[in-house]
């Protein structure tokens, strides 16, 4: 039995390596590469996979997922640059997939290890990435 | 190969277990355990896992799934309080978790072991539960 | 000028005349007259019409605007009974129309003069009413 | 790791099996089976599989993805008649799940095998079919 | 007071003007002009415009509108071909104006005359059409 | 007979007014006012209003209309920072009412007197702005 919820947050972003010359960075991230930032509305989806409480009827509360996904998603990249403003970015290029993937490790440090943790992140209503730590 | 079909259905509900003290039922199901009830327009997805069939080019006639879960779950459940109308929830908290698990079972019934089900129930736009049987 | 505001409650209702026969109840209101009610995810658009403030670039902060909504709608309707739990429907019955009128009442007393106020309520992804005050 | 795309197309169809007599045709498919055909808006999620390259933070760069997509699917199905316009339904009935089955293939040849491919193809807001190959 | 009911179905078309050559016909349409056809899942929403009954609470029951909608609009047109099935496009280009033209007379002719009537039909996710009667 | 088209467009931006304080920025822009700037996938609607050309059946040919918003909205728009790439927000806040303002006048310009423009433009699924000029 798998639960999910959905959550959203606003962040600016820029895609380029710092290793690549300015040709390749425009080649390779096209206008994602622009210097001075573009900008995405992010829907998540997190899903936890679990057995369900006999006592509760709930495999997690949905109102304390939703408290750890403000805490370590909403608080450090809601209406934030994540290029800029998250250390979390410092070394490692704003992708849908980078940032899946340190979403998937904060998450993962909060859960208990009883839950698997699934992750959908769209950028776009057309791109989207989902991670679910294998 | 799987197909997939989409239904609604709206209910009220209430969340409380009567084994739990009244302040117990309030810290657990919060404004859920209104005695009073609310509810939601429930979105349910059916998926059915299956060869296709080379005469008629499908898994499964989505028209003739579509009339069991009218049957299994819109005729019994929609526009219905599932605390006192539903016997399936005479004993059973109707989370989403065991609406879900409810669903899973009586479709299960209805069709023919050679399709895997999978369901996902959305009781709100945030909020939803996938089960596959397992 | 035109701002708008989405926001989502859920809520348990039951129509019914007082007035009228089971009989008239039943052939009017169908399986909405079900005497344990059922219920909706309900959708609300707020939009307000003025000037924009040359000093702020906004016609209203939403986030006032959500906040207003916040405590006369979420607060007293959402996870609530319509017609057990809120005296607005003590005397009217909870169709959409009549909750859209209501919410328009109890926002018009709490928004300067200047804005027009049009709602959209949706009830279920097919069946909605817009007011505007006219 | 998974990425995916979204597109979407238009076409028209016809559901019929020359083998069978106009009334199974007829029982089988129903209105699906007007021989002057009728249609759909297609949309088309698009998965792959795979690692994360370091140097881009990309699993594919959508936009290859999305022109693969322009050239298998948009351009010979968009705006077309399947049974009378694409060969590939010459034999072939062109349910949702053969058309699924058939972009499947096409992108199968076109892109690396290090890929796993997953479709997710919806005829309307409904119907929908899932294939990943296997 | 508004109240709208959103209803579906989906049809083949052409889009194309006997008395223009085929040059031009290809010119203006492009694609659309595919003799073979294509198709599309419309989505309509059909508002009306009225005082709230009293007794009902209900500016119409939704029920009879949709009725009126299953007779007027999806008979006749869902799952068929509009150019060739259906009288109404014989000599009228069945673009989105026009099939909503031709949809807002028909239910003219069927809803009392008190009642505005507002149309919008989205003939893709991308393009729709709106029209009052003015 | 209003045409509607819809189109999608990604920006970073910055809510701040230079003559204001830091803590009057602060307090009327709240965490819109990130230095580093944030930044929203934005959807815009672009409604025309216009008679029905009998030889088309076409208010306007929207693939004119998606072309003259490319160039007037994508081109500039889409992966940039309103605040720093466009001149259009050299003195001008870039809030959802004035990014609908500014490409209201430029849509303006490009379209024929003869139809009346409405906008919506959607900053977030839950914010959005309408426009039409008047």
């Amino acid at each position: 039995m798998k639960v999910c919820r959905r959550e959203t947050f606003n962040a600016a972003h820029r895609l380029y390596n710092p290793t690549f010359s300015d040709e390749k960075n425009e080649a390779i991230f096209g206008k994602c590469n622009n210097p001075n930032f573009h900008g995405h509305n992010y829907t998540l989806l997190v899903c936890l996979d679990g057995e369900i409480d006999p006592e509760t009827g709930y495999v997690i509360d949905l109102k304390i997922l939703s408290d750890i996904i403000e805490e370590e998603v909403k608080e450090p990249f809601d209406h934030r640059n994540l290029n800029l403003d998250c250390p979390e970015f410092a070394d490692l290029i704003p992708t849908a997939e980078n940032i899946t993937l340190v979403i998937w490790n904060k998450l993962r440090q909060r859960l208990d290890e009883k839950y698997t943790i699934e992750l959908t992140l769209w950028e776009t209503e057309r791109n989207s990435v989902y991670y679910n730590g294998k």
